[in-house]
């Protein structure tokens, strides 16, 4: 489209590249910026940066910090005996946010997926190994999708071997959601999982 | 949320600030950037940065433009005396993928809005009276608003004041759209505005 100039052409472009982002959105968050002014594009930018510069990954648990080890590993008030182990950085703030979580984490950076050619090396899982102990107890909380299933079977296999107490998160009707439209794989797992009063 | 890395949160923050962009989306782009390698941050930075040094407002059209006056101003080809109202640059670039438009633009700025206290001398308005000559086209592509059509009904008065030839774009059912879906006020222009096959 060489009717829009090549600047705001390109910035559209990188936009697109986010997910969840089209085509049209990606125009309307360009054409914010252009309508911005230039100190709050620069806070953007320089935000963009900062987050490539301060952050690292955590070399316990391999989640993201700006200080190694994370908060999360390093906070004595933590029961470092309980790890919760998630597919990316980003769950681990899903679970702090609910604020029920008492343990530690650990980061896979992923999921076994032999389709996209990402078999056990290519996660986080020697590290992890490498931390768990007899008696300690491991909660499996990847996605409840094919994958996750796939590598929580996988993973409970092998810490089992290793003397550890494997659990994985229940499957159920969503808090505040409605009976009417809940899928058929959830209600028969609702179902299976029913909990006597 | 103070188990989110301060600079992560800065950039969460930033994204929120888009138009249509909700704490949840800002945290899964914020990710993005995190996941992506420092080459791709750098682009969008630079990319942010070079829209807001290389582009500038046509000082004919207002439209937004590397030179000035804009290649569609300055086009040759494109007729001069043909000129279609638009509230945003953005609704430039709508119009230019249609392709169908062989006029200039003219860009409002923005619609008549009392309430958030946008008058008249607000909007480009002066720049566009001095464009204007007598026996000229011009056609208000102001938005289907409420705002959008006082603003039309303002200018045309001004306008056919000047000896001008006003139009407004037809309102009707949308291509592609189905009748059943179609609402009240959108069926009962389409009724009114009936064309004779």
């Amino acid at each position: 489209m060489s009717f829009i100039p090549a600047s705001v052409q390109s910035l559209v472009d990188q936009f697109a590249r986010f997910p969840g982002i089209g085509k049209k959105t990606a125009q309307r968050l360009a054409f914010f910026v252009l309508k911005s002014n230039r100190e709050d594009a620069a806070l953007l930018a320089h935000a963009i940066m900062e987050v490539k510069t301060k952050i690292l990954f955590c070399s316990v648990c391999g989640g993201i910090t700006e200080t190694d080890p994370c908060g999360i590993c390093s906070d004595p008030k933590r029961n470092q005996n309980l790890i919760c182990i998630v597919e990316e950085p980003a769950d681990i703030f899903t679970f702090e946010r609910a604020n029920t979580f008492t343990g530690v984490y650990h980061v896979l950076g992923g999921v076994l997926s032999p389709l996209d050619g990402i078999g056990p090396d290519d996660l986080n899982i020697d590290r992890l190994l490498g931390r768990v102990k007899e008696g300690m107890e491991v909660i499996l909380a990847t996605n409840p999708s094919v994958e996750g299933d796939t590598t929580a079977l996988y993973l409970g296999k092998l810490l089992k071997e290793k003397g550890v107490i494997v659990s994985r998160l229940a499957r159920g009707l969503p808090v505040g959601g409605a009976l009417e439209y809940t899928d058929d794989a959830t209600l028969t797992r609702a179902l299976e999982g029913r909990t006597t009063l």
